[in-house]
């Protein structure tokens, strides 16, 4: 598969991660404290354009990897493909000795290599499938989050009820309370593969129905790993995510709740807080929203019944 | 000063936090999992426009309060202002009963209470003094951190360099490695005023001069948090800010960097991991950058000149 391809490519560059010298300044006891030089690990941020048929639409800043699977994730947030037919093909483009896009769904060409001369791998051209509408400029302004909300919560929380393709609500979706919890601990055991620097946010999708975590994704914004998962899954033709529950190692803001319901994912579940406007958000499209999702409690914002009250092993 | 006012109206209106009730689901030992209804506190997430003589430039996801000071900030770290002459007025609009502006630098008049007709305070227009050119619409596309990058990263922080008002690289900024551990403490001993919910970043400005935390702002977004420190000072008139640092509770990203290259600061220190772009800006413009700020030591990723090794009595 080329994205399993593009994927190991990526992290043999070193694009993930990068490694600087720093002064490390620690206690030493009464004799005072000690400065040494050390080499550390730094998460890569690099900002990362996705264009669709040549039309700049968004610049984010992002970990590089998996910027097909984040470019066709945000499409799927802002509401503009939901199956994998519809994302035609995409390529790195912008530095000298560009590629050409692949024609085959699902199958993305990349761009030269960066080491033959100037491709920063900074810039993502998509080309949707004949038929497809084209993202709205206005929209694509400031993102579809903020542009749809303009005066408040409420306004925005509508637009997004009525804007995705799938009905979360009456997802039969039942978890344990026990698998719940064990969830974070799941996601950091697969996300310590890259993560030396602390500085990644992780998101993961967990299929209730098999027990397994189907696809783990990390980055230095909440947003792009989640779009990763929801890039996946797409590009898998998975959508919408029935019987899943999303995974988050942060907060739980409005614009994953809003991400979770464009892609059909009946249930969020963050280590940290929600905030007020997620807590609406899932209570309107019948989301259920876990927040505190650490140890053996959780804190459940919407929709309780989703979750079944298990032994919850103490610690 | 009307500011202040501002800020206890919107906590007497619980802006900042909202109850809602929730089910705790905790474990109980060998009898299994306990699932009681609980009262729990959210950390409010609403939308605000940020308007420039009636023309939206951005909307941000914001904790409500302190909106005039975002508003200041996002526009220093856009490079629309410095001084706080050139921040004319502020007046959040939008509803009925919207109040005037007023007409004193530095004074703000705020529409009518929430309480007397639907002003959902969300839409905040400034009045930029006469002379103080308009803020570049293309730039306010993606805000000024993503259009300016484009294609990479060295672009960018080529642009930032050569953007601000200020340079920090010649600040004469010394700091006892002592000093620095406790700022997160004392961060945190400020913003538990507030963050009883577990969901807020926070952002303060050390004077080293005086050895005083001179303001302290909380947000749902690290960005916000650091663009309500930045506008307290800059309608304080107390740009550029030398001799100070800016301690956030989070990670540096490049945005971070560029906000306190913009005001003029020498010096942020966060509690998490920095980004490579973050630790590339933070080189390029002469910015001291400490992360893993922390108990008793800290990585230092430039200029570790300005940081003092003193005794760092051990844990």
């Amino acid at each position: 598969m080329e994205e399993a391809k593009a994927h190991t490519r990526e992290d043999a560059m070193g694009r993930i991660t990068s490694r600087k010298k720093v002064v490390h300044i620690a206690a030493a006891g009464h004799a005072g404290s000690r400065a040494v030089r050390r080499l550390d690990s730094l998460a890569v941020e690099e900002p990362l354009e996705i264009r669709v048929a040549g039309e700049p639409l968004t610049v984010t800043m992002r970990t590089p990897g998996h910027d097909v699977e984040l470019a066709a994730g945000f499409l799927v947030s802002e509401g503009v493909i939901i199956h994998r037919e519809q994302f035609a093909s995409a390529i790195h483009c912008g530095g000298p000795g560009t590629g050409g896009a692949a024609a085959t769904p699902g199958a993305y060409a990349l761009g030269a290599s960066a080491v033959d001369g100037g491709n920063t791998y900074n810039v993502l051209d998509v080309t949707l499938a004949p038929g497809t509408p084209l993202p709205d400029p206005a929209r694509a302004r400031h993102s579809y989050t903020t542009s749809a909300c303009g005066v408040c919560g409420a306004a925005s929380i509508e637009q997004v009820s009525t804007t995705s393709a799938f009905d979360v609500s009456e997802d039969p979706l039942v978890v344990d309370a026990d698998t719940l919890v064990a969830l974070p601990e799941l996601l950091r055991s697969q996300q310590n593969v890259f993560d030396k620097t602390g500085g990644l946010h992780a998101a993961g999708l967990y299929d209730a129905a098999t027990g397994e975590l189907l696809v783990v994704r990390e980055d230095v914004g909440r947003h792009n790993a989640v779009d990763k998962v929801v890039g996946w899954a797409v590009l898998n033709g998975r959508l919408p995510l029935t019987g899943t529950v999303l995974q988050v190692s942060g907060r739980a803001s409005f614009e994953l709740v809003q991400k979770a319901v464009m892609a059909g994912i009946p249930m969020l579940s963050a280590v940290s807080a929600p905030s007020s406007l997620a807590v609406e958000m899932a209570e309107s499209t019948g989301l259920t929203l876990a927040g505190f999702v650490r140890g053996t409690s959780m804190n459940v914002y919407s929709r309780p019944e989703r979750v079944r009250e298990g032994v919850l092993t103490p610690a």
